[in-house]
């Protein structure tokens, strides 16, 4: 037993953005400008917080661990069968629970990307073989990743476009990778969890190829787009229905809470808050980039709710200093403290964002 | 891939109580009365709606993953430190996370039990000892017991008081069944989810020996007590930090909702509140029993806010007809179809009950 960390519930240094919590604790309660976690800056659609208060009093029941009502909704909007979806406390959910039902032993990753992967992995005692992408080649998956995909290697994780970087995989790649995966008994788990952020999401989703590719995954998530973060809500789409059912099983059947479920059938009635957010993005995300370019800063050309950027000046301490929260990308393989991921917010928060870094990197 | 079964999200038989959702699937929207959910029958404390409804606007940002503001509160209510404390999304999570890290090869749990244990245990593919309780002795936990205890099992659940049969364990065995699985090298998980809805929950509860045996982790649930059960709060008290560490880290970090966290929090404020449900339970548990008994049936002496009983007449299909929910036993090691659990609830909704039982008992 180890008692020398300092008290409190937070021994584990915390590798993920977002943690506002973190910095009202040191910060004696002020609210940060949060670009660490990459959700719509556009807040909490009001149909879902009249959702969730409307389901407050009927929540001394338990959730419907089937999700049905919320299954034929998401059924109806991605129009995929109902057989085919397992709703999740998160897309995180979904990847442990994926891990757990499949037990792999040996696993291929890229890096850099979302460190959950690895993490459930790791819960498993999963070999883990990295594919790293290179930075001349702006973090872009080629052909090369087909070849890594060998017998023996039981499933594959990738991120469509893929986190910390944003950048998209084109979808006959993406095809060649489902169609190798089949051949070597791979599971594929395809994270789409920022795809609707893309400007043309239909042109890189894989999702009406699932019947194709029973092997396959889909995660996708009503944390970002919808500014769910804090609800916790993501569903995985497979035609397989003995494997999800298998998910299903590798863990608590009332993952998904009331107010979760409830939230979720409210935000899938939010089309025009989902076309503001996606509107907002595309005109906000190529602004950002020019204007950290302009200040001779490195941008990988991300295509999502966020981006990626090199740094010669630490940036992370100072502007927390200023009250802004962005991510640094120290924790990811192949990148380091200079690297750097910003959502992308209001055209406002993103004025305060751009010139606070000014004022850092004058020094 | 198996395409026979019906459509919809919902090919898993339902082997839980609370399945409040298929009866209005099957009734059209109608509501049933719920006695097959062991949660408090007051509903949820307005306190907690409060919280939940405050705090849904801010359900944009992650949640805290280390539940920190949660833990100091349940921390001063336990009087437990807060190194000790663990949250999760519902004592279900825990048990799944307890097993994951644990990773044991051989388990003992007693029979019939809640049924998640086993779940949990099942996914990790870890060998299962059953220990019978005999009906004949109404399902008592014995000195037997520590016998079965022996080297080489990694892993024990004990549920107190247990679920379906409400039956305590008494202390002077318990502290002989923690020093056994210390000596064996055990871990011991000791479910006390309705330790609180005895009449002395401080004449049972571990929790001030968890320095003792630090091989020993509680878990504890808001759902039953503060009627939350669609909101999923639990957590687990342990004083093994590397063991809870294990436990955090197999699974994701952000189990818990931010809407929970609040309403948990919300909730320990709630003293008035859990004083009228006891007071409740300790008034109506006792009448229902006699009631049952009154009917010639055999009622299992529980002492939670929940009563198992024998009746030699089937009851689930005809209560359903009527409106009324309670749980068959037919899925419990050594129970079956005409053992009922039924929750304890207000005198209102008991008589209703009672009444439902005399009629289908007259036939």
């Amino acid at each position: 037993m180890n008692r020398d960390h300092q008290p409190g519930c937070s021994p584990v240094p915390l590798v993920h953005g977002g943690d506002w919590a973190g910095y009202m604790e040191e910060y004696t309660g002020a609210q940060p400008l949060d670009f660490s976690a990459n959700v719509s800056p556009l807040g909490v659609p009001p149909g879902v917080i009249k959702a969730i208060t409307e389901t407050a009093a009927q929540a001394d029941r338990y959730p419907d661990p089937l999700c049905r009502s919320l299954c034929r909704k998401i059924s109806e909007g991605e129009q995929i069968p109902e057989s085919f979806i397992l709703c999740g406390n998160g897309a995180a959910d979904l990847i442990f629970r994926a891990v757990a039902a499949a037990k792999p032993k040996h696993a291929l990753i890229v890096a850099p990307t979302f460190a959950e992967y690895e993490a459930a992995l790791t819960t498993a005692d999963c070999q883990i073989t990295r594919y790293f992408l290179r930075q001349q080649e702006d973090f872009r998956l080629g052909e090369g990743f087909l070849q890594a995909i060998q017998p023996g290697i039981d499933m594959v994780f990738l991120c469509q476009p893929n986190n910390p970087t944003g950048i998209t995989a084109p979808r006959e790649l993406l095809l060649k990778i489902a169609q190798r995966c089949r051949e070597c008994r791979s599971l594929l788990i395809l994270d789409e969890c920022f795809v609707d952020f893309l400007d043309q999401p239909q042109a890189y989703t894989m999702k009406e190829r699932l019947e194709d590719f029973p092997g396959m995954v889909i995660l996708k998530a009503f944390t970002k787009m919808y500014a769910m973060a804090g609800v916790r809500l993501g569903y995985a789409l497979c035609a397989d229905d003995d494997f999800l059912q298998e998910m299903r099983q590798a863990g608590q059947p009332w993952a998904v809470s009331s107010l979760a479920q409830a939230a979720g059938e409210a935000a899938l009635n939010e089309r025009e808050y989902a076309d503001a957010v996606r509107k907002l993005i595309m005109k906000e995300r190529p602004w950002m980039r020019r204007q950290l370019e302009e200040m001779g800063l490195r941008v990988i050309e991300g295509e999502a709710n966020f981006l990626l950027f090199y740094s010669p000046v630490k940036l992370v301490q100072p502007l927390r200093e200023m009250g802004i929260l962005i991510r640094s990308c120290a924790n990811y393989h192949r990148l380091d403290e200079n690297w750097y991921r910003t959502a992308v917010r209001t055209h406002a928060e993103n004025i305060r964002l751009m010139e606070a870094i000014r004022e850092v990197l004058r020094g």
